[in-house]
């Protein structure tokens, strides 16, 4: 039976197994490590910085695309410059989606529900010419319960787009949170978990949902129990590289197909080399990243 | 004996005292609800929209600021216009600052260290044009742990700035999460609560500190068990008015003194009055809550 990929997940895996690779190229501009060549004849002030951030990004796109299904800007690099920055990376997911690269922006965003609404409407509606950045997909926290959640939820199907809400993450302070034992039985993350899995419920989304988690790829452990406790949902699968985690351990994220992990790595690929052969070592480090890791997801 | 205030705890304080009021009025522009009268002229587009809602929220801190201590813009309102509206909201708060009102930026950020750090460069770090917009104060979200907070609470040490951590909010479905029982006692929302205090032991912040929280006055029973656990925070007080929340429930939160307590509306006052009285309404509502709620601070 054909049919036409419409929803987040089902694109998701369709381009996964098209480009038979699971990588994400985490977007974390950080200014201090931005090769000198993109810095050329730029302006003082957020303008200009902007401008270099823009030419590294959009140069780090055309070195990964080749290896990569995603791309993961991170919005707080963005607000970190200014207004021009926002503007610079709506064209950078345009670039990116001209590549043939779905577009997670890493946002964790999260509040009541009017409020939660404007978010969505922010980063998941139809772009608009000058109105910021638009992402296939947006990382979201879950601190303030499901009615937080409901709007991205809405805005996820209505638009076709996707959510990866924070479940376990990849800081070795998480922990202290996250895995709160809860009385009766349980960690707190694995009840956000659940919470995820209803919302993973949505109509239309078999087999791999549009609703996804982030789970951290530092915490190998927590992947098969994830997985187990979210059969449907994409794993965002941050912390490969600069942050340590292993591989291996993320192969029971691809038990719904490869769509079900997004191995998300950012400053290991970004910042592989400080010299003229930036794009050749971001490249490089891509194309290894998806030969270690395409055997997990499609085997 | 006699101090310069300098930290944000120290300032929130002397202010409550000085203006005689603990209301924060929140700037959540809803675009179908701005008056006539900003409209006129501006072109279609963002940049238009954004010259919109810059003059509606300088009409309501013209309006407001007899009466208010605090303004607290909702980021998410910005972002979803777009680049433009964050340049807008830079001028918006430096308005707001020159009405010699607090600034509390409402975006309920987090995420893990590295990245934190930038969410508190761009939101917490001294202004320099361009690069959008500052607040003395910024509301964070706690489910990363504490080294997901400890660049925040850096930043707000180094620069004298405050922070909102999210403890209980406001929202029907919040309960669900954040009222988990824990193994051994207690909930999850009181366990942040111990977490908030203990971040607020930073060295210089006696007796009010700069670390604060958000504590829904939705939830009235909530606020004395949170002035328990957090003597020393500062609370961000959401939920008065359109959320429905009951003033007289507030009183603990000003044990600590007027700072103790800021008491936030937002829907009520922007559009206390949709036609061409919009400031006269915002002024009289401003100043109903205020003669509301300042006997309970000052008492």
């Amino acid at each position: 039976m054909e049919t036409t990929a419409t929803t987040f997940g089902m694109r998701l895996d369709a381009a996964a197994r098209d480009r038979q690779s699971v990588v994400c190229v985490g977007l974390d501009p950080d200014l201090a490590r931005l090769p000198a060549e993109v810095w050329q004849g730029v302006r003082d002030g957020p303008a200009g910085t902007a401008r270099a951030v823009e030419r590294f990004c959009g140069g780090i796109i055309e070195a990964v695309a080749e290896h990569a299904v995603a791309i993961k800007p991170q919005l707080a690099f963005f607000e970190a410059i200014g207004p021009p920055a926002l503007a610079a990376l709506e064209r950078i997911c345009e670039t990116a989606r001209a590549a043939g690269l779905i577009v997670v922006l890493d946002g964790k965003r999260g509040d009541i529900g009017s409020t939660s609404a404007a978010y969505a409407s922010a980063y998941l509606s139809p772009a608009r010419e000058g109105s910021g950045p638009r992402g296939d997909a947006l990382t979201v926290n879950p601190y303030l319960g499901d009615d937080g959640l409901a709007p991205f939820v809405e805005a996820a199907v209505q638009h076709e787009r996707g959510l990866f809400v924070l479940v376990r993450t990849s800081n070795p302070g998480s922990a202290a949170l996250q895995e709160l034992a809860l009385e009766g039985g349980g960690q707190l993350w694995e009840r956000v978990a659940a919470l995820v899995d209803r919302l993973a419920g949505t109509p239309g989304d078999a087999p791999l949902s549009s609703i996804g988690a982030v789970v951290g790829a530092t915490q190998g452990h927590v992947v098969a129990r994830a997985r187990a406790l979210m059969p449907r949902a994409p794993f965002l699968l941050p912390g490969i590289g600069a942050q340590g985690g292993e591989l291996a351990a993320l192969a029971p994220a691809f038990a719904p197909g490869p769509g079900g992990g997004l191995v998300s790595a950012s400053r290991s690929v970004l910042y592989a080399d400080p010299g003229a052969r930036w794009q050749q070592a971001a490249a490089a480090e891509a194309e290894r990243l998806q030969r270690a890791s395409w055997p997990l997801a499609s085997g």
